[in-house]
């Protein structure tokens, strides 16, 4: 039983909050029951580390068996020091440290992707979780990244994605243009998910590859990105609501795209 | 210029981040440019008070002169008195504080509503304001929330309906079961929206009035409810995804429901 809060070990872990250590130790943190379970359901042989108190262990005691089944190291602890461990103050009595996986956008293009989503410059880590969970829910191939967005392995990130962050590829650090001209390339129409839109969300072909862009929650997509993608879409409001939140709108276009929404 | 952080009405304004201040008073706060902006166009007769530090006064000067010209109580603070009086860390220069209208079910339900949204146990303020805002974004004639819900004015649900609780009526401390039932009188459909629903989201018939039912984040609705209500229905995801979070869900149905993901 780990007891001190104090130790190495704690410290290490509980320094993967920051973005410089996950970018050159390679891991980051997943805490929660359902994004652990997710993790080791879907990436076992990258859990380096699974840490529990001695009251989760029994709350959850089919995913710890099923971790140690698997080779993970089961460590347990008591609750000062999962939660000095952990970002949050509620880490419900679970966390792994795992390694990072990196894809590329060649790896998600080789295998003919119909519907994917690239962020740009997204910046707010509830949003970021909320369209990858989105993406995931509703059957995208991939979630692409530009390099001015929030840290998808940040521990909030994470936290929001319930553990879609282990069911599908997200690559980071894209460039925004190159990204497009490379998805236009490869026969992906890109549709910027942007209130100034003329078309309508009712009105656009979701039959064939397409992939949402969507932009900054405060400023959208800048113009010159919105004239290189196929069409800048817009989900019908009523008049006396500004906008979307870049949640929402992700989402709707994402379930639109699924056929989630269709009436037969 | 109001300088004094000490000062009773400081005090007085800050004391409405509790709800049983807010109850006792009748009273409460908005802040931030979009919401005070939408309190003022819609409800200026509320607007009691509205506090603004010398930097926002010059940035949103149209904003300042509307609330003069429509006789609010114009009060210029300097930055560390808006931080005081305000629940949140940036205020962004810029509080109201308003008088709460008290909308009932009759008055909603004599005006034939054609889509409601019932929040029944909805704990967290920002899923209650999502969906706040989605009600509004799509149109929706009103938004009930039961009693054992998160008050819809406490300043985390104000500040993330971003001024939609303006634009349509809310009606508050229901009672789900006899809620439920009145709709039902009235002819208005119930939809439980709902990860265990039979009925498919793309299969339900939007053209006739009805209302979305939303039950608490973590446990849904109640066995009971849900059979109350006409029919259960489901997003359809993908089997790997446990659930859609409640305001993605949320968001989804309405849009449905306003036609805003409908195919031509």
């Amino acid at each position: 039983m780990l007891t001190n809060v104090r130790s190495d070990r704690v410290k290490s872990v509980r320094s993967l909050s920051r973005r410089s250590v996950r970018e050159r130790t390679g891991r980051f943190v997943v805490d929660g029951p359902q994004g652990v379970r997710e993790a080791i359901r879907y990436a076992a042989e990258r859990v380096d580390d699974l840490y529990v108190t001695t009251a989760a262990a029994e709350r959850h005691d089919d995913l710890v068996a099923g971790a140690s089944a698997a080779g993970i190291h089961v460590h347990e602890t008591d609750e000062a020091v999962l939660a000095a461990m952990a970002d949050t103050e509620s880490p419900q009595g679970l966390l792994a440290v795992v390694s990072a996986r990196t894809h590329t956008l060649d790896d998600v293009l080789s295998a003919g992707p119909r519907l994917l989503v690239l962020l740009s410059a997204v910046r707010d880590p509830g949003n970021a979780g909320t369209v990858i969970r989105g993406a995931d829910a509703f059957g995208a191939d991939a979630v692409l990244v530009t390099d001015g967005s929030v840290d998808v392995l940040s521990p909030k990130v994470v936290r929001s994605t319930v553990g879609s962050l282990f069911h599908l590829p997200v690559v980071t650090g894209l460039d925004a243009k190159a990204t497009l001209d490379t998805l236009s390339g490869h026969g992906i129409r890109t549709l910027a998910a942007d209130g100034v839109g003329t078309t309508l969300l009712p009105d656009v072909d979701v039959s064939t590859p397409h992939a949402w862009v969507m932009g900054n929650e405060a400023w959208g997509l800048p113009e010159e990105l919105r004239a290189q993608c196929t069409d800048v879409v817009r989900v019908p409001i009523h008049d006396r609501v500004e906008s979307l939140n870049l949640a929402m709108a992700a989402t709707i276009c994402l379930a639109t795209s699924a056929g989630a929404t269709r009436h037969t």
